[in-house]
């Protein structure tokens, strides 16, 4: 089965940003992985263009209860109609997750992928520090032309792959 | 968008039920559905592999957290980790539900359906009485060989496909 | 601790009804068990206004995000978010489950509290037969009276208690 | 109605971090407010005991589906079986959040309650940097012993207080 990728990032349009999740959209089209995301606009939508067009299926979990909230380059859509709490349920659906940006449902999705030990690659997003002063290093940093290739090594050695 | 048809039945086996859950899931596959169920055995796996091997698409939506307690027919699995409240999602997730047998897990799936206005298909399921002795009519009765072009007509002419 | 008893029923109030849902919950208060519904209108509001007027504490879990839905008799107040599935959490949160009348929403809790093995007491609710045409006997039928005795009993008895 | 303050922090126990769970769950009982936590051990259990102990009530929404898991100062338990994603319903039920330590369950709802826009008050927690390099400043630091007069403060002049 291939593996899932989770794309990880705002609902909210913003050129640059959309432009890095289109890249690496692309990227897990064309390794014929499949893209795991919340459905909706924003990095979301930019990153299933980029999937769809590279000949990549994509899933999206969204968090109302309508399919058609859907982008329209989402094969698949679930309406989960729970709110945010779906985002538990796009880093479950994942084998690794690619965080872009730094929005508070990122930041969320981040921390449940860490709490359940899915490797997180993160291209431009939230640096996080401990109460003891110490950075938290679960978040591998990387480049958006790296992103998608580091992502399917770790999860290739780990064991939620 | 294809028509999304539940398959709603129990996960544990049986020759007679098994039966008609292939040949439902069949009929999904060749009229170009996608299945959505449960993802796991029993009903679920024989109706996802009836899909499957007529050409089809399925997506399982898992009570657990582990992807790998799909049947192996299921294209697109969502492990939710919710539990028996995946089944509200199941039924989010369909157009149309059809439903085949009569256990509790099922009556859940039926009453979640009528509940958010989905027609509900039923093949030798629960009949429900009302507590002024009325039937309840919401369920439209079929045999195995016609459920599936009921459950298409009924989403075409329904808000809901 | 003090025994859970779940009370479903519509949200929309009918005169007859109500007075049933807030006789159950004025023995539920008496009884000095805690009432758990889904803290909306009608039914449940009905049963918390009986629980609270007779000494009793009540439990809503709330299908929207706000706490404010809940109906004033609801002492603790949890805004799920979760829409409909909530229906599952009341059925978890009880010991025991009394469903007044013959509404969808009542029928897919009546479901699942057969589901998980709870005990459920009916009062002029769904009655609900198999495809072999047997009558399920899980709903233990009640007069409004003896209902909150009977649920006690079967609580008690229950290895859900 | 009381405001609701939710205690966020680990399930495993250390003896610092409890005693400081402690003190701010006293804090919370001392001021009539309803304690909401995740019904678990550690800071959970720890924040209950302070406030039961100074005659408060807590409200504890467990991630399984059996009651019995709440520790014994949960005053009324909630068994979700939602998995981690009970996080996403603590912040909810919660006017304003209390923050304890450095793991990553406390991390995603912190993130919930930033993204729900409920106020954050942080002891020994993480310390959060945008991708520009900007501090996140929607967690108010506090000491242990003004943390809760803190959270009173935010909950009052916040719209979902």
């Amino acid at each position: 089965m291939a593996v899932h990728i989770g794309v990880l990032g705002s609902g909210v349009s913003d050129p640059g940003r959309d432009a890095v999740a289109e890249t690496i959209g692309s990227a897990i089209g064309r390794a014929g992985a499949l893209l795991v995301c919340g459905g909706l606009g924003g990095v979301m939508a930019a990153a299933c263009r980029g999937a769809v067009r590279s000949g990549g299926v994509t899933l999206g979990l969204l968090p109302g209860d309508d399919r058609s909230e859907a982008n329209e380059w989402v094969s698949i859509a679930v309406p989960t109609g729970l709110g945010e709490a779906r985002n538990v349920l796009v880093v479950r659906a994942a084998d690794v997750v690619v965080a872009i940006g730094g929005e508070y449902g990122t930041l969320s999705e981040v921390a449940f992928a860490l709490k359940s030990g899915r490797p997180v690659v993160g291209v431009e997003t939230w640096a996080l520090r401990r109460p003891d002063g110490t950075e938290e290093t679960g978040i591998v940093r990387s480049t958006v032309h790296e992103a998608v290739e580091i992502a399917l090594a770790l999860a290739t050695q780990d064991p939620h792959a």
